[in-house]
């Protein structure tokens, strides 16, 4: 293919792309609220038209929620599949928005324009870089350079509660070479990212149980143990004072981040200051020794995300409540195995516990960090397409969170996946007056032609 | 008055009395739930009636809420002024309760027969018991041997939202010089009580806010503090390894309990191990070195009643809350002053909330202990009175709880009150399937015979 021609035509098609992306803007697929449902199903409708528009052989799919969009440049297995999203977050508090949520408009702000509308971003903004990108090489070439499938859902926001039934059934149409999702995010607006890890995950949920009943606190404090003063303790328990994890052979299979992604990471030059700043704190916290990208990136964590017990309501009520409850989350790197640290949480809870308590737990999700490789043919191609479009070095970044398509690729269909995305920090997703750079969308879409272009070489 | 032929009226009169009683009983005078508003004005006009044909001059008066029986013997300035409320608390759930409710009946039980009814010990069987002894007295003696008033409300189980405007409108008309109150209990079925000494209560709640929002788990974890687990440790501080509560200055004014007092709670052969199981407990809990009725009458606590903070309902959601709250109580002892304590402690918060956290505390109401004095001329007639009737010596126990009435008899009227009372641990007030032994009711009766005739050799 003759990149060059490629990327004019992209040049020259701009205005066209952009409504065409307004039009999929001005869908209301809010997956998270039933009413939406025949609204998501035209936009899936509106996305198989415009894959068939340009090439490729595409269908919706019914799922007992949202269709699925299927589609496929050629017969027989592909390449690439290339992964996206069409629904959307809601919209409210709607009184927010400075302009209206599903009626998308350019606005020219001090770092340039701006696509404003609910799922600029998320996800259907950085979807269409894809569908541009492969629009024009077809336009311009009369076909793709290598075999591409493509599968967008509709309940993405929601949980993809038929994504693992679907790829189930439907392996052998989906499973590629390789997976490409496009919903993450650069490192600053002139700095090319992908994403190379991404921590796991292990959630727990306890209840200690103490005295058989609530009592009251007047005719039983003092001679019987208060579950809440308990659970205080536990948790209080599991870090110390350095901010370390306090559970034996937790830290079993985290290695040390290798020297020369340390020095990359080093000359972002992340601004302390300011991350602190905007959360209206001023110290660092966290585990000792370690800088603060290094912490989210590459360092493993116990997190409380929820306590309650006793009386928690308006007014006093002096109970002395018969249990205490918590949800306590670890986020996980490296080799680290969750089923392994779930039982050693276990039994450290197990010995703390005071004599005549009992303790429950509910097991929730836990999955392992993911490691890309950093030197694979298709990482290094994909750095080198972005580094040439963008004009300065494509950095690798770290996932705090988990993104569970990933892991679901690499589950059911034994696929990695390459994650690019355009997105920036302040595109304001799942919050009102969401945004996608202009940059972001066509810089995007000339991004993936370079990327395909050189992908094309491994197959 | 000649005392046999008062108690010999008793004797003869007890059918009548149980059927009074079982008249009152049949009021659902719940004050709990405004649907029984005209169901209390009811009890409380029949209790007017009641009080009139026995002799007092008696009337009714209308508060916002629940109106309040007042009942003089004579006209001026009473010596004695008897307290009882006439609502009852809820009957849910109702289809525990063996017999109606409001229904009452008489039972033969192993420990002998028992009046079963919502209210029939708290607290119309033990208002009663006093009702009936004026009955009598005034029945074979003509008058009384002191001047008697009475209150009864309808708040009681409501917080008494009309009680101190009340006191505070006819202070004048009320004021005696010295309550009495029959809502306490025995020792056990056949040991009579004075309630001698009543914890006071310190209330806060807390609220502790770091990150100035909610934040992601992922995307922040592990360089962030964390408010949950700022709160746990907070609340892990409040005690040391033995149980002693580590706020400075916190055990100014508690004073050692006075040798012949504890040496009488000795002989009370309080069994440790019953106390443990009906709990579904082994193990003593609570500050060492110390009895368990050493712990519950005459030491402090602090007890966590309430926490909670994050995502605290079904499922999980990785978040870091921006806040944490509790809520903490007090029970203080002796000379012990609520307003320093409170002083003290937020202090002591303040100092060891980390750099960056904020926090905020809510008053809630902070009382001094009450401690009777033992051999007061009051004290001493009504510990033979009772010990008479009972053929057992009149021990004094401890209340762990407040009676806010004490408080209010005391601040707002200059009185102090005799707690005495004949209800049974296992009376199940509050809960379904109430009863009062007939004994407590007839002896109880009794006892307030004895204790006018011997108390009114004091006016």
């Amino acid at each position: 293919m003759n990149l060059d021609l490629v990327l004019e035509n992209l040049e020259q098609s701009q205005m066209s792309a952009e409504s065409r992306l307004f039009e999929l803007l001005r869908f209301k697929s809010i997956s998270t609220n039933s009413q939406y449902k025949s609204e998501c199903f035209r936009t899936a409708e509106w996305l198989v038209k415009r894959l068939s528009e340009i090439g490729f052989s595409s269908s919706l799919r019914k799922t007992s929620g949202n269709p699925m969009v299927v589609a496929h440049s050629d017969t027989g297995t592909s390449d690439l599949l290339f992964y996206g999203h069409y629904d959307v977050q809601p919209v409210d508090p709607e009184y927010l928005w400075k302009t209206a949520p599903f009626e998308p408009v350019i606005e020219n702000t001090s770092n340039g324009a701006v696509i404003r509308a609910r799922g600029a971003s998320d996800d259907k903004g950085q979807l269409m870089t894809f569908v541009e990108a492969c629009r024009a090489i077809i336009a311009v070439n009369g076909k793709l350079p290598c075999k591409i499938s493509v599968l967008l859902e509709g309940e993405e926001e929601t949980s993809s509660p038929s994504l693992i039934p679907f790829l189930l059934e439907h392996g052998e149409e989906l499973k590629s070479s390789h997976a490409l999702v496009c919903d993450t995010g650069m490192w600053d607006e002139s700095t090319p990212s992908i994403t190379s890890s991404l921590r796991g995950m292990l959630a727990e949920e306890i209840t200690i149980r103490g005295p058989d009943k609530d009592l009251h606190s007047g005719l039983f404090g003092g001679a019987v143990p208060n579950p809440l003063r308990v659970m205080a303790k536990l948790i209080s328990g599991l870090h110390d004072a350095d901010g370390k994890i306090n559970i034996p052979n937790f830290y079993e299979g985290v290695e040390p981040v290798p020297l020369d992604l340390l020095k990359q990471w080093k000359a972002l030059n992340f601004s302390e200051a300011t991350f602190l700043e905007e959360l209206d704190l001023s110290e660092p916290s966290g585990e000792k020794g370690f800088s603060t990208l290094e912490k989210l990136w590459s360092r493993p964590t116990c997190e409380i995300n929820g306590i309650w017990g006793g009386y928690i309501d308006e007014g006093f009520k002096t109970v002395i409540p018969s249990e205490a409850h918590a949800k306590i989350s670890f986020r996980l790197v490296g080799k680290q195995d969750p089923e392994n640290i779930r039982k050693e949480f276990r039994k450290k809870l197990r010995e703390e516990l005071p004599l005549d308590f009992h303790i429950t737990f509910s097991n929730h999700k836990g999955s392992k960090a993911t490691q890309f490789s950093l030197d694979s043919k298709i990482m290094t191609e994909t750095r080198g397409a972005l580094t040439e479009e963008w004009g300065n070095e494509t950095v690798f970044v770290g996932g705090g969170g988990s993104i569970p398509i990933v892991k679901h690729f690499k589950e059911i269909l034994g696929m990695d996946t390459l994650l690019v995305g355009f997105a920036l920090d302040d595109d304001q997703i799942h919050s009102p007056n969401e945004k996608y750079n202009l940059d972001s969308f066509h810089k995007g879409a000339r991004s993936w032609v370079r990327i395909l272009h050189k992908l094309s070489s491994l197959f």
